[in-house]
Parts: structure tokens; sequence; C-alpha cells
């Protein structure tokens, strides 16, 4: 198996993107990517595209093609594929040309991941988007995301203790990190109280604690590591590519506040890279809803289970803190154009490993972690990347 | 890189199966691969589905936590992909299972794809099938998947002089095939005359000449090759895994009457395995349209460009014939799920290889190819597969 290194990021902006369509905003990160990178097009073998729902938002499906094709890259007939995982198809996407680049079967991929959600209305985004949880069991019974995640939010209240404040002070500090991300959709800060004072969703998550309808597209240059400094002096290694399943369905799960597939994509991810929790410097990690925050901070390993709001509230998660997360402004802030979000976390990473973070820069940081997750946990993936092989 | 075996197939019959559910398609299929393989469903590490549009067929993405779920591997947290080419989409899920094993990532894998088609009406299902063609230039003008085929039928015939009874000989030896196929979805011979007198659908293609829309499911176990024989005593081996795209628009392409991805994946996957056409024994062609046959025998090298007619009316196709061409009854006989159909051309020539194919067998046969197409030849995926490694 062949170690495989990051050798160039880009991403669109994040946000309401009326004037910008899937394929010209995939495009638009790739190249990006492929600048970065500073190699030429005619490089690149390989393509995986994460998307979960161009069937129902912008009803095309045959994404790779469609990719390859308006890239330029169907004259050299490039293998290109297409991976769905609802909102961690983005990271499957990265871990699919990881796999392949370490394989042998490819040596230069391009792994990116887009959504477009806003060419349809709010209720056929809804509707669409529960396809992420089980159709036959959840989807027809009217759960919607918000929903779902209401009722891991009201147990682990009820379990731990943990308060709308502490929720809420999740989202305090990813619009803070957004402020500083001129990528991200929302760049402005917030206070505890505009949380609390927001409209009710479900209880008691307020449209505060939700991420965003967003359109972007992130990718990445992925390169065999041996020959990664051939084209960047400063490659970031993938350390661990990890992915594991959980019930589809949220009944189905032993306790609902642990996402088990977390746990065990965490697990896996750990033991490739010979790593634990306390050697990951900073992580970006999957806040569809702020108590998604806090369960990953939990399921990760963080912090203890049920301690994710309180270490929150203290400031241990901050820029700054023990263990900064999501400093990209994480799905709150910088939105969550689903099919795009595995991706972008990568990026991030790379970024602050590189030391291009700007302002949301974590100084000295060696290690950081993505997580990303798939509707109510029916899939995780996790991904180790570090400055040093 | 590691060489692949597979070690157990299975396949749903094919057809309008309104008694089952995508997910008991899936897990039905998967379930008689892991039997014939012999193993227990634990030792799988991870699995891959292969499926075009679970979003509009059946309003459910995240088909790949669905299909871990719903057979019992959750538990197990093993990793589970869903991969998306239109109708190649099996064919790439089991490229990706190929690269996944190859790479030392994954061990025991499923590949498997699946289409729940009926439970929509004709309607919704062909607008979700224009999905495969590029919805900003086809899709928008009304063009459908008969259509785009009938422009390539059209050339065909006015360029090499390829007749209506030509194209409909395609479809006889397929029912023909069919006929002995205990899965397919017709078993019936047809005639010439029944195919030229049945409805028109698109200029030159009569409903005779289109496969059907269909349900089903097939899949297939991988493993190192080297320890498959641990599994079983016929395992059957990978030699060559290639795919490349095209122009995802017909209008782009040079010449409509190549896909130009065919030719560049079939080069591939001869040069992968050190074979040339002539080394290849028969082959699962994707016959979505009789027409697309023709330009699979051309653009694989089997006949010269522009014979492909005149050769299947020879009966060089025929089982018993030179290189017999879709022995399952391919597309046109047997049935065509999208997602289902390249892993099921995968479990026809493991059967074949076997000599478990009964009244179809191709006797001595040692090498097999599949060839699977997403849309009109934005994709393609060629595998060829062999009795000794």
């Amino acid at each position: 198996m062949r170690d495989v290194a990051i050798i160039g990021v880009g991403c669109t902006e994040f946000g309401e993107l009326w004037e910008k369509s899937f394929r010209e905003l995939f495009v638009e990160a790739g190249v990006s990517a492929i600048q970065d990178a500073n190699i030429q097009g005619g490089k690149i073998d390989a393509l995986f595209v994460g998307n979960m729902s161009g069937g129902r938002f912008i009803e095309q499906e045959h994404l790779g093609a469609l990719i390859a094709d308006y890239s330029g890259l169907a004259s050299l007939h490039i293998a290109s594929t297409r991976v769905e995982a609802a909102c961690a198809s983005g990271g499957l996407a990265l871990r699919q040309g990881i796999i392949a680049v370490a394989s042998g079967y490819h040596d230069i991929v391009i792994a990116g991941g887009a959504e477009k959600m806003t060419d349809v209305d709010v209720e056929t985004t809804t509707h669409a988007l529960t396809a992420a949880a089980d159709r036959e069991w959840e989807g027809v019974m009217g759960a919607t995301f918000p929903g779902l995640y209401a009722m891991i939010a009201r147990l682990h209240m009820h379990r731990y203790g943990t308060t709308q404040e502490q929720l809420a002070s999740v989202a305090v500090k990813n619009h803070h990190n957004g402020s500083m991300n001129p990528k991200a959709q929302f760049q402005n800060e917030i206070s505890i109280d505009a949380v609390l004072n927001s409209i009710m969703v479900a209880d008691p998550l307020h449209v505060f604690d939700c991420s965003p309808i967003t359109d972007g597209a992130a990718a990445v240059v992925l390169a065999p590591a041996d020959v990664a400094k051939k084209y960047t002096d400063t490659p970031i290694y993938v350390k661990a590519s990890a992915q594991a399943s959980g019930t589809l369905s949220l009944h189905d799960r032993p306790d609902i506040t642990t996402l088990d597939a977390t746990v065990a994509a965490g697990n896996r991810a750990y033991r490739m890279a010979g790593l634990s929790p306390k050697d990951i410097d900073f992580a970006e990690v999957h806040d569809c809803f702020t108590i998604a925050e806090i369960c990953a901070l939990e399921d990760l390993g963080f912090v203890k289970k049920g301690e994710g709001g309180k270490a929150t509230e203290s400031g241990m998660t901050a820029i700054g803190g023990e263990i900064p997360i999501n400093p990209s402004g994480g799905l709150k802030a910088c939105g969550h154009p689903v099919g795009a979000t595995g991706v972008k976390q990568a990026v991030e990473i790379v970024l602050q490993l590189r030391g291009e973070a700007g302002k949301r820069e974590i100084a000295g940081a060696e290690i950081g972690l993505t997580h990303n997750v798939g509707g109510s946990g029916g899939t995780a993936v996790v991904h180790i990347f570090g400055r040093e092989r």
C-alpha cells in the first residue's frame, strides 16, 4: 500500500451562489486545486466526485462523467467516479481517491465534492435531505433532520445535564471562527442570546443551532507520498483514512447520544495512524447541528461522554484552546453544501498545517483530524493528516 | 498492488418485482453471493453499492449505509459506499471494490448493484433516466435515451449500411440466450419479424430494440487472489479493471457511432491484462439498445468499425460462434436494472468460467470480458476475468 499526500487544495466561496451552476462550482474548486498543486490538468488520471443528491437538486446524475467532461478531461478519458453517502459524500470521495492512489491504480487524483442546493425551493431541499435517513422507517413518518438531531439533543440534555447555552456556545464559537474565513457563508459573530432567541426549528434546536443550506465545492489533489515533494514543498500526508457504518435509523441504536459509526471510524483511524486523541492538535468535525459537534467531541475521544457541552462552554475547543474544533467555522458558519463538506474539512486542515489559514491559524499545529457524518450517523469518515509523513 | 479474485456470486431474478423492495433485492443478491463463497457475513469488511437513482426511484439516498444496516452488518460498522455512474454504476462499484482489495485497505469485499425501477410510473422512470445525459444540453431539450441511441443507429445505418434486420438480429440472439437463463426478465424467443413489427419508439429503434425497465440486484464477493483458494476451488481472477470517461453529451463527440470511452477503457483493459481482443473467449457487453451492442463489438475490437451488424447477422456472436456476446441474454432479454447490470455481467462471466451456466454454457471458455456503459458513453468500464491467474 502506497502512502498518499495532498499536494493541492481548492475551495469556492460557500453560500447562496445563484450565479453558479453545479458544474461551474466543481470545476472552479478543481482548477484552483490544480493551480495550487502547480500541475497541468493533463497529469490528472482520476477524479472522484462527492455529491449527495444531484438527481433531486439539479435533475442530474452521472456526475463523474459530467465533471470530467466540463473540466476538459473527457478527451483524456480519465476515470471519473461519483461517490454518495449523504452528507458524508465528500469524505468518502476523498477516501476513495486515497485508496485509488494507495493501490497503484491511479497516480494523480482529484477528490472533490460539490452540492448545488439553492436551485430548488426549501421544501424540496428538506425533502431531498430526508433521503439521507431511512425512508421506510423515518422519512415516511415525517422525520426531518432537525427533528432527528433534536431527539439526540433532548436525551443528551436529560442524561448529562447539557444546557441550551452549551449548545449555543458551539454556534457562537463557530461563527467567531467563520468571521475569520473569507470563504464562509456566515462571517458574522453571534451571541448566546441571539441563538437562544432565534426561531425554534425542532425543540431544543433553534435555527442558529442548525447548519444552513449552501452551494459550494471543494477539491484536493492527491499524489503518492514518495513523489509529493516533486510538486510542492509542503505536502500534507494522509496518516489515516477510516470509514464505518452505523444503523441508518436512529431508533435502532442502543444509545442515540453516541454515533457508534463515529466511534468505530475514529478508533480505526487512530490505530492506522498509531495515534490517540491526545495527539490530535485540532479537528474539523461534522457540526450539522450544535449537538452533533458535542457528540463528536465525545465520540472521537477528545472529552468523556457527556462532557462535550461543558468543554465547549469552557473555551477548550476555541482557537487557542486545548483542542480547537472547526477553525473553518464548521458546517454551522462556513456552510454545508452536503457533498462538499467532507472535502472542505480536509482543505482547512491543509491550510492550517501549511500555516496559510490567516487570522484563524492554529499556531504550531502538526496533526489535524477530519470527521464527516452521513445522515444521523449511518456513515462516518475520519481522516488524520500530518505535516510529517 | 494485490491481485484480486471473485470467490462468490449472487443474483436475484430480474423483472417487475412488485413484492420486493430495493433493500430486499440487494440483500438477497448479497446473501446468495456470501453463501456461494461459503463464508460468514462477519468476514466482510467493506461493501460497495452500485445504484443510479435511488433518490428519484425510491426517495432514498445514503444507500451504502442502508444496505450495511439492512444486511445486519452495521453492528460490525463495515465500510459501505455507494457508487454512481448512471447505467455503469454497477461496473464502477465492482471496480471500486477491486481497487479496495488491491490496495490492502480491505480484504473481503462485497461489490453489488441494485435498482428498483418499477415503484414509479413510466414517465418518472424515463425522466429519471434522462439524468444520465447532460441535463443542460440534452435533457432540457427533450432528448431521451431511445432518442439519443436512435441518432447513433441512424448514422451507423447511413455510414456503414447497417440494416434494421441486423439491429433486430441482436435482439433475436439475446432473447434466444435469455430463454436459457432462469433469472432473465424475458425468457421467450422472438423473431426478426416480431422486432420489425413492434412499436417504433425512436426511429429506427423499435420497442424490441430497447432493453426493458427492470428491478433486480447482483453481487460478487472479492478477495485477495493469494487467499482465494482458501474459500473456493474455483476462484475467478480479475485480469484487468479499466474505466474511462467520454463527453456526457452526444453532440460533443467527433463521431457518434464510436463510444470513445469504450475504446479507451477497452485498450486500457487489454494492456493491463496483456491480452488482445482475439484472446477473449466471450463477452457481456452493454446492449441497452441493439445498436449499442453493434457499436460495442466494434469499439472493443472484436470486429472492424462498421461490421458489427453483419457480424451479428452471420451468427459470429451467438453461443457457439467465434465470439459469443451476451450469453446471459444481455440487457435486452435479461433486463436492465441500471445499477445492477455491471455486476450481473460479472456474475455471468463467473458462472460461465466455472462451467455453471447450464444450457447457455460456452464450452471451454477461459477468458471473459464485461463492458458496462453509463449514459450514451460518458462512462465505460471494462473488466477481463480468467480461470487462471
